[in-house]
């Protein structure tokens, strides 16, 4: 592994991941002791500056091969996101720092197919999971030539996942943490490359993505409710069969009716009103580590 | 009193507001009951089709007498100013409808100098904090001739301010709490009309407005530093010398150094981040009823 790419800013109104970039420009010195290079990146720095998600479009969702070999897209994030993948070319790993309205604490997103194929990932996410109770492992696969997230450029891949953190807003506690998670997880990557990381044993818990679930609406496709309260910053906690998720305008209560226990998460993010995603439900998941 | 009007959407992307004046749109069949009439309103509709805060200009700085005056500002706000003046024009009670990122509650905030000389407007806010303890009165006072919110096109006027809820999305729990304050709200407007209002006695705790705090910055003017964690959710609890503010990104601590014991609120609201404002800082104190 040679060179390691910590990310922010990917969403300009992220400012977790933005203000540490900031805070780790000029990188650290103790930096300097890993066996590998690791280099700061502001993702879109249009979107940073107005201080809104993206311009034009999605700059996570505009990494798919087919869209980054088409030189007719115009759209602002279209044509970063070619310049982001040559920038990014030949990384051994990239983590790419977000931020979520919703309450996932620390969550590691893995978009990778076969990401937990990798015994280093598996590893890691062990050893992170033991250091910090926030931690959760999300996966959420997408065929690698269609997956339009920009962490799929790397060799390996870690999307952080950090809230609640209302978007162009900063939290002193999540800002500290996440701080402390990257700096965990290069000084795991440096024992790894080492030869001296510390293995685990036993299982690993994953929370594979089901579905995302849109809003009631009515006739016209706008909003007829909202998530129910008793949802409210219950992300990772199971639901059964009759549990609240919706609650219209007027009252009405819609249940949940899957027969499988589902772990939402992305309850209630800002960010995906838009993409017509009230929450996602997850199927908890235990895999050898 | 002939007419009152609840007015949402003077921020494009506070939803409460929005949704709850198009559920009284067609108006609920009890308000035909009252001695007034009660208008919805949507004060900035482009910015509601956008879902942003506002297109140009914040509207609700759009009120000064001066700049209604003055046709030769062209900012969408500034000409939609002088249209909402005029369809407001004559209601003798405004109340808008907000929503904040902060802990606010539900919120009763006037700007008026001499807002509390009104006897209707000290028994109704004491009426209002009986029904719910949610609700605070905020008293941010700006003299007439140059108030800029738009409730102050009022003879009498209050924005309701309701917390915490990220802005471009909804809450349910806030959602229907604010729904039945307006209720109860309407209700004593309409007994106070009829000489049938209960009547309260004694004093009334209202924040009095006295400062703004920026957060900590470079000397560039970038953010230096954050809200403390101390701070979160604790808008309306009170500060004494010494108390943590902020804590910059290197994790040093920034006191309040005032001798006069605080009460926070809009702590780390977002849209106050433009305006560089980390929080508010009020004086409480009582006035009789």
């Amino acid at each position: 592994m040679q060179r390691v790419v910590i990310v922010g800013g990917t969403h300009g109104n992220e400012l977790g991941g933005i203000y540490l970039c900031r805070k780790w420009t000029p990188a650290p010195r103790y930096w300097q002791n890993y066996p590998f290079a690791v280099e700061t990146y502001l993702a879109n720095p249009k979107a940073i500056d107005l201080n809104q998600r993206y311009v034009d479009q999605d700059l996570n969702r505009s990494f798919r091969a087919s869209d980054l070999a088409n030189p007719d897209l115009s759209a602002y994030e279209a044509q970063r996101a070619r310049l982001v993948a040559n920038d990014l070319a030949g990384a051994d790993f990239i983590v790419d720092l977000h931020n979520t309205t919703s309450n996932m604490g620390l969550s590691l997103i893995f978009s990778g197919t076969d990401s937990f194929g990798d015994p280093l990932t598996r590893q890691l996410c062990a050893h992170l999971m033991q250091s910090e109770p926030l931690v959760h492992v999300y996966h959420m696969p997408v065929p690698a030539d269609i997956n339009p997230y920009l962490p799929s450029l790397g060799q390996r891949e870690l999307t952080l996942e950090v809230g609640p953190m209302t978007h162009g807003t900063l939290r002193a506690d999540l800002f500290f943490k996440t701080e402390k998670l990257v700096q965990t997880l290069l000084d795991y990557l440096a024992d790894w490359e080492r030869g001296e990381a510390h293995t685990y044993q036993g299982e690993l818990t994953i929370y594979s993505h089901v579905q995302s679930l849109d809003f009631p609406r009515n006739a016209n496709g706008d909003l007829a409710g909202m998530l129910h309260p008793h949802l409210y910053g219950r992300d990772y906690k199971a639901i059964r069969t009759g549990h609240p998720l919706f609650i219209t305008f007027e009252g009405r209560e819609l249940l949940y009716q899957g027969n499988e226990e589902a772990y939402p998460v992305f309850i209630n993010e800002q960010a995906y009103y838009e993409k017509h995603y009230a929450l996602s439900l997850t199927r908890k998941v235990q895999i050898p580590i």
